[in-house]
């Protein structure tokens, strides 16, 4: 493990991030270009990303399952603008066992074809209906300028696939899965975001409407977090996935899918990390709690440890690690988790043993002011109250700083200005070609038209043509 | 869903599973030859399969990742005879983003190879030593005659992979985890397995010793249900994975790799399955106990429906789905989930109500014998009691089977009978030339030399030489 030395957020962001993801053993560059290799700390944080939700999902009914990685290529050409979205980043198998094959096979980009396929054999009635499945698993977009967990070709997430009986539960599940979303992002990952609805340009290929969540960075970036699609009768259209009614009569389905990847990672890292490094949600953390013990000799060795032993059976409720590195320093220790993002960091030193306190650093506090003395007894209760004090702190740090870098512009000059460093809220037409011109002069594209609108009307501030919504525009990742 | 009518397994074992496996909504076959779509009741088992085997990896120590999908085609051949076993079984991406590749792709059929090449990277020292590493992933294997979840080109499984300082280690590791699985097989599982060396033919291509765990079908063929290899120096060697001993001085590591799959499924429901379908064993079964309500007007259905809602209450800590469909005869509900293999049936009437009282029907013991009434008091207790006695039974009922089915035979001649319907316990050489004239003779294979032998040693079964172990031969899946 090497000393944590990374660029400054100020000075070149992007550069701490792919530095940071490297040396807090995230994730690492593999031999393909633009694929990654997630490590443990990386692959941890994900399963917590990973049960979190998939309790979420089955408390709302859904059941897991797994469809193939290989679509043979004509499927993908069954539904017009999926194969226009995604016949430029497939990557395809000609070759199998020594020869070659009659028809290529396509690694996954997504699933709406093959589960449609899949859908169109097992609904046959109204009483098999809903289908509500998830599926964790990969896919693969090849991708030409790849950054760790934002974009790289082979990517880890679930993709959910609900088919209905009417175009109103179709939404209602879409709107459930939008808000599932947030409240994960709020309630576990600490971070505010915005749900809106994705303008005509950036909705998903196949897709009537998409919704997503949209999260502010530390540079003032956003990062679309997780995206929910209702996708009308397109599918069903196109893979014939049809259902007797009570009535006796052959109907189309209504269908939905809705993913978060391990882009979320990239967001937790680049919503929270400061200068020092990581600053991890407590609820998603690998290790909650890293007790650092810190002595001379072996006497004060045997001492010490003796009550790190007792207080980690005391914390045995908690994610927790103990730092028994041999031949490091303490500070260094100190630093290595604090790169690291571990939430608090307990401190066990010979005088601690005396007092039968322990020193408590929080992770989203640096320095001393973060730093307190508490006593050994109730400590279960001391850290548990700390954990939540500190994921309610980091949520209103991002939703501070969300606010502070969020502007509504009334004109296109102060609209140019903002989105180099912010967010801009305006009345927007939801034109396309409106926001192609946006784009092209600013780098900002739209983000989503929030859920949340405070009624009435405006004029869009580009083109000056009537705007009945109000849209986020930013640079995004 | 449809009457449950497979054919019976004394008259044809392998329709009876191919048609279960569908019927029971385990799985179905996908569009691509080969493949299989697992389906939620069949990926519900497999999560518990998981979750079950990754508490047991963490408790030693072990971490999971994720390494990509996608190796280069010159990695696979650098370990000699891993090139040589693989090659043939490849699928190959040769196009990407609509160009052809100027080096193909292969979808990893196993990680040894990108996994040495990451370890090569990360291992400098002996205090970066052991790596305990595991990952649940999807692997690509071109199979030309399938079978759902015994052979399928895309399957699903963990693969762990070790780096260490001496052979000694990486030894225990191997039989470490082969102990692990067996434990895991007899103690979640009910299945009793035979631990035991793979022979020099039938060892893991690039291992120097493979480990495996062989259990007995209902049809007395044996399934490899899972392996563990010790693989010696050999990728080290081919992936220059070298560390810096505590004297300073450059050496290879040892690895390891260990997994186990879907194939997994195909053990429970060819060693536990009868004729009326799956018997699935209670600390794995995606549920334990089904709730079936029976009432012939809405007066006794509003009396049974509240009492079904108090049981379900109580019996919360148990995996559990109540069969409210409405339409669908009783007698049909049974038929079904005794297909399906839900080991606890509670039936609950009108009478059961006045009596406070429950039927009780056992999966594993069919008929009026599995079946008791008993009070609705207490019902936790009588629950989990009862699961417990049933993964018993069921252990001792696959136990008892196998033994049935293992014979001692002192010559070829009855060797070649009794491996027409059960397991060959013999003494033999260990020769590749002995086994594949065994082979071409009876189409048995040697399973494995088990690890609890007798002692002494004997005359080869077949060839006559000079034998120091003993080997088990069949018929194998």
């Amino acid at each position: 493990m090497s000393e944590a030395s990374i660029p400054k957020q100020s000075e070149d962001f992007a550069e701490w991030y792919n530095q940071l993801v490297i040396k807090a053993e995230l994730a690492d560059y593999a031999p393909v270009r633009g694929c990654m290799v997630v490590r443990p700390y990386g692959w941890s944080l994900w399963e917590n990303i990973q049960a979190s939700l998939d309790e979420r999902f089955k408390e709302t009914g859904h059941q897991n399952a797994a469809f193939p990685l290989f679509i043979p290529q004509s499927f993908m050409e069954k539904e017009q603008s999926h194969v226009e979205g995604f016949s430029p980043e497939l990557a395809v198998v000609t070759i199998g066992g020594g020869q070659k094959l009659e028809e290529p096979l396509v690694v996954r980009p997504t699933s709406e074809t093959i589960i449609g396929h899949m859908y169109a054999k097992w609904i046959k009635s109204y009483r098999d209906l809903p289908v509500l499945i998830n599926q964790w698993n990969n896919v693969v977009r090849w991708e030409m300028r790849t950054k760790l967990f934002i974009r790289t070709m082979e990517f880890y997430w679930q993709e959910g696939h609900t088919a209905h009986a009417t175009s109103e539960e179709a939404q209602a599940e879409t709107l459930q899965m939008l808000d599932i979303y947030a409240d994960f992002a709020k309630d576990k990952a600490a971070i505010p975001v915005v749900r809106g609805r994705k303008s005509e340009k950036e909705k998903f290929a196949g897709a009537v409407r998409t919704y997503s969540i949209e999260a502010m960075m530390r540079d003032t970036r956003a990062l679309q977090s997780a995206t929910s699609h209702n996708l009308g009768q397109n599918f069903a259209r196109a893979f014939d996935i049809q259902y007797l009614d009570d009535q006796n009569e052959l109907q189309y389905v209504w269908t939905t899918s809705w993913g978060l990847s391990t882009r979320f990672i990239g967001a937790i890292i680049m919503a929270h990390g400061d200068d020092k490094g990581l600053i991890l949600p407590p609820k998603l953390a690998p290790y909650q709690v890293v007790l650092v013990p810190i002595y001379k000799n072996d006497q004060e060795k045997s001492q010490v440890m003796e009550v790190v032993q007792q207080i980690k059976r005391k914390l045995a409720d908690f994610r927790l690690t103990v730092d028994e590195r041999e031949g490091v320093r303490p500070g260094f220790k100190f630093n290595d988790w604090e790169m690291r993002g571990v939430p608090i960091r307990v401190e066990i030193g010979p005088k601690d043993v005396e007092n039968r306190t322990v020193a408590v650093a929080r992770r989203d506090i640096p320095g001393r002011e973060g730093k307190s003395f508490v006593s050994q007894d109730g400590l279960e209760s001391t850290i548990a109250d700390l954990l939540e004090e500190i994921h309610t702190s980091m949520y209103q740090r991002a939703l501070t700083f969300r606010e502070e870098h969020t502007y509504q512009p009334d004109d296109y000059g102060s609209f140019k200005e903002v989105v180099k460093s912010g967010w801009a809220d305006v009345w927007w037409c939801g034109e396309t070609d409106c926001e192609l011109e946006i784009k092209a002069d600013t780098r900002a594209t739209s983000r989503n038209i929030p859920i949340d609108q405070p009624g009435g009307s405006g004029v869009c501030v580009h083109c000056g043509k009537p705007a009945h919504e109000r849209a986020i525009f930013s640079r995004a990742y």
